[in-house]
């Protein structure tokens, strides 16, 4: 039902009248560089197992963007990292979902798997597996990560412009 | 309970094993400008009735942020505007909210009050009813975007560092 003052359907309870409010969620991450490596994730969990990604996951409550991407950095591949900027914003209106995506710095090339991933590894250019990436995503941030090296304070990127249809093939 | 393979408390349905995850909601509005004036509205709902605030409200499932805040302004104040950049993110990771503003143009300074909001004003900067914003974050964004002008192609600003007595405040 559409609760009064409102202008949508939402799940309200016919005893109380509590209502259910539905919202798209935030996915952080992190293009994490030691040196001209980065760090990268092969996942241990549905969808996509096997699959390369790089840090990320779904901002939990009671914290900000930026730890949320420290946190998946941490939780994924076991890495500290210093936030650099915000390098892109993804909006996946298809799937409700808004990708925030750092960039960042390992203090130190120390890193392992975390529950979520079967293995870690810091990769050149030349090692990523483009053939094997878990999302559409993950190849945008490394082109785009690539392309502002040296670059600082810019107006975070969006979706490349050749992306559509990349983008209907990035639900998670 | 915490889920199996999870780090966290969820709410988790008993008989099917259903996880309701709750996640942090996405604020998205819009500094708006037609000349030397920016488009205010004049809370008509809780909380903080009678308060001035811009154009802004919880992103909506199936929308980008850019929608969103194009969707507020016409909800709040039945303006027409064409986004221009990403002025401010705020973290209020204490209420869990994600706060995106957006610069925008207005296409004419036709306006008038939406069905949330009593009055809507194009006020010049001496105008602004500082002891009457329902929001610290109103002040945050009208003085960044003040701040910008002219500028272009700069990375999304945060909470001003005078901001922690104001974030505390800030809840909506």
């Amino acid at each position: 039902m559409v609760p009064d003052g409102d202008n949508r359907e939402r799940l309200v309870c016919a005893d109380c009248g509590f209502v259910r409010y539905e919202n798209p969620r935030v996915i952080v991450g992190a293009v994490c560089a030691w040196r001209d490596r980065i760090l990268m994730c092969r996942r241990a969990i549905p969808p996509r197992v096997g699959m390369w990604c790089l840090p990320s996951g779904f901002m939990e409550l009671g914290e900000s963007t930026e730890d949320g991407a420290r946190r998946e950095v941490w939780e994924e591949a076991r890495a500290t990292v210093d936030l650099v900027d915000l390098l892109a914003i993804y909006n996946l209106s298809h799937i409700s979902q808004v990708h925030l995506m750092y960039r960042a710095r390992m203090r130190s090339p120390d890193c392992a798997a975390g529950p979520e991933s079967q293995e870690v590894a810091l990769m050149t250019w030349d090692e990523v597996p483009w053939d094997a990436l878990a999302y559409p995503n993950v190849a945008w941030a490394l082109r785009q990560h690539r392309a502002m090296r040296g670059r600082a304070n810019f107006a975070p990127l969006g979706i490349p412009a050749q992306g559509p249809a990349d983008e209907a093939a990035a639900g998670r």
